[in-house]
């Protein structure tokens, strides 16, 4: 089981959502540093090719036992693989998508979609023209057919890019079959999470209202100080 | 200036974003219970429609100056104002979305992607194909004419769904206008922020990749459980 991914430091099973973040980040940095022949690196660089602190870099990278040394910095391709095997799950994830729509589509086919730690099993829609085509490459089953497919093909993740009123029953379906464990919710739908299933939403429309709040804040602000 | 939105309480401008998050939420919610014709809510029914504590419901709602009844709970409608004035801007904001592939269009067609708060008031894609058609009824710019329609227009806000090495130079080129207050990036790339505007990075595929830690550290407990 344990051929891929580093078990996870102890300390940093609960690690929250914004690190993880920002280690997938360091990842992709490092994967560009190493094609472009880079060996070493500091902590104030990744910072400011990241927009992040250098204290906050540090800090991350120290909890996964990396420490730079003095005046050097760090060693990417070592860093890029202690990043690399924590963030690398124990298998392959294998991911079904539901609902090949608009959104569906521009992440199948988006070229950022592309993983070592995961790959798309099948997709699925309710609509019977698409049943039997290939999107980007994987065939489109039928929706009824999503917990024999999951099955079968030991799917553990769903991506619910279907629309809002359809989400809670094709992943109430799903978990019933007992082989999923999380499915990231791109619906407007508020899901009950069935047992033993993480769900986490992407709202990008509440992304957006998260950047005009911020905006408001500082107009406020600016009109405040005259 | 201040026809719709009420000015952000002070102890609330550094708001954060996961609080925002929620108050979107709640209004979303809301809005449903108004159509419904539910008059009044508890913490607790919010919290369980929301998957949230209640107490965390309680607190974010009294910051907003309003705190329940006792046993009866909240008025609907209008908890629902005092949340809509909030979260509302000043004026309407005027967005211009660049990069029309298959994410650009699936925003631009997203039933979700109407608000009363923000208008897409021009669309921009560089490819001559593209450019004088109309997506969900905006009319396509070519980008070379992004600083002059943004001008025009009185555009302050961008969402940029272009590819990761072109988002730069559109950020750019629109921020040179000194009319950009703030830009929502669907792109991978890492952009510098150019003075006055702020940047909000949505990285899709760093929410699956947040999910799938999650699921890993699951495993990872299970396993030592045993």
């Amino acid at each position: 089981m344990n051929d891929m991914g580093f078990p996870i430091p102890s300390k940093k099973e609960r690690i929250t959502d914004p690190t993880v973040g920002r280690l997938v980040a360091y990842r992709r940095l490092l994967m560009r540093l190493v094609d472009d022949g880079v060996p070493v690196v500091s902590s104030k660089e990744i910072g400011e090719m990241l927009r992040l602190k250098s204290s906050q870099v540090r800090k991350d990278l120290s909890y996964l036992g990396e420490f730079g040394k003095r005046g050097v910095g760090y060693d990417v391709s070592r860093l890029l693989e202690d990043l690399a095997g924590i963030l690398a799950p124990f298998e392959v994830w294998r991911i079904g998508l539901v609902g090949i729509g608009r959104l569906g589509e521009a992440l199948l086919n988006h070229r950022s979609f592309l993983s070592e730690n995961y790959e798309v099993t099948a997709v699925f829609d309710s609509n019977p023209d698409k049943v039997g085509r290939s999107y980007a490459g994987k065939l489109c089953y039928h929706i009824d057919d999503l917990p024999r497919v999951i099955a079968e093909k030991d799917i553990s993740v769903l991506i619910l890019t279907v629309p809002q009123q359809a989400a809670q029953a094709v992943l109430d379906a799903a978990a019933g079959t007992g082989k999923i464990e999380g499915a990231l919710n791109f619906s407007a739908a508020v899901l009950q999470a069935p047992p033993g299933v993480q769900v986490k939403d992407v709202d990008i429309f509440i992304e957006l209202e998260k950047l005009l709040f911020k905006l408001k804040a500082s107009e406020q602000k600016k009109k405040q100080s005259f």
